[in-house]
């Protein structure tokens, strides 16, 4: 049986990706596509409990090595449970945020050591990478306009403006794989372009 | 300021380690020392919370990478927030099991790839290293008589042995650093050798 498509989404906080990834499923599976939707951090019942783990005020001291190794932990259950199962079962997997997020958040936002993020979840994911990836771009100061604060969201404007750096580099180093989408105009008019994309690159018709 | 002496504690479930290391702490303390004494998993809010993550009934199915890391995430914060700081107050830490346990219980024991536990917990450590280690040696059979029941200590006897001999591997590796302690007869016998080899060891009187 042929393995199922792994997509995912990226981009910073507010730019829209949760909607384009519930209309690409739906686009998708219009065609007659298997898909599941599923998402990062805390998609599996051990995952929402480190998702707690990280959300949880009394993270804020939290050591960099242990927010790197949650995110990871997360990560390597999802794959497990949900991505690597799924995708033998020939289903098309759609993921709103993966492993370019911790690179993006941690690495570049953040200034962590990136290539031992690269390492630690290339491991963690047993080496499973996206097939093609949708990143959302736009300028922080109009994404963040639509998020409600936690303590990620909560980060400065600075931050959010070297994570989406973050991601334009990843599109210079793997523009085969990842795809910058303006996020401007309508969530159809974005929906389109990613559909456009994914029939030249995937032969999804 | 001179840093604090860094030691250890390891060696299977029921084998007497956190008696030990109370005894030693007391011990150090009436020569004048200052000790703090502290033990993984769980020793920090971040840890307990990770440390619930791990006893969780849902985490039977928890992927390999995802416990070994929480585990090391556990570790990195203990040593951020405890082992770190209190060595550069010059205070000696005592940690009732540290690296050697996941690289006896994870790798020895449960098979897991063991080069790249070490490598992670190196990472997540900030390459801190017990400057010496004790490690109560029994046979499971004998050691897990004074054990209770968790998702850890039901694990079969087959697995401690191996667990066993992965400490008594690391033994040989470093015989400098990691001493085996046959932890048979009383407590205060096992008290008096653990005293004797720190004294020819770290000059402790």
């Amino acid at each position: 049986m042929q393995k199922g498509v792994f997509i995912t989404f990226e981009g910073i906080d507010g730019v829209g990706k949760s909607t384009q990834a519930r209309m690409l499923k739906e686009a998708l599976i219009a065609k007659g596509i298997e898909v599941l939707l599923t998402f990062e951090p805390g998609a599996t019942n051990i995952g929402r409990a480190i998702r707690q783990v990280l959300l949880n005020v009394a993270s804020k001291e939290m050591a960099y090595q242990t927010e790197i190794l949650l995110y990871a932990a997360d990560r390597a259950q999802h794959v497990k449970e949900v991505i690597k199962p799924t995708l033998e079962l020939g289903i098309t997997v759609i993921s709103d945020r993966y492993i370019d997020s911790s690179i993006a958040y941690q690495g570049y936002g953040l200034g962590w050591d990136r290539q031992s993020i690269i390492e630690i979840n290339d491991w963690a994911s047993g080496g499973i990478k996206p097939d093609i990836t949708f990143c959302l771009d736009l300028e922080p100061q109009k994404a963040l306009l639509r998020t409600k604060g936690d303590r990620i969201e909560s980060r400065t404007l600075e931050y959010h403006n070297r994570v989406r750096q973050g991601f334009q580099a990843i599109a210079e180093q793997e523009p085969e794989r990842f795809h910058l989408i303006p996020a401007t105009g309508s969530a159809n008019a974005i929906h389109q372009k990613i559909l456009a994309i994914l029939e030249k690159r995937m032969g999804l018709k």
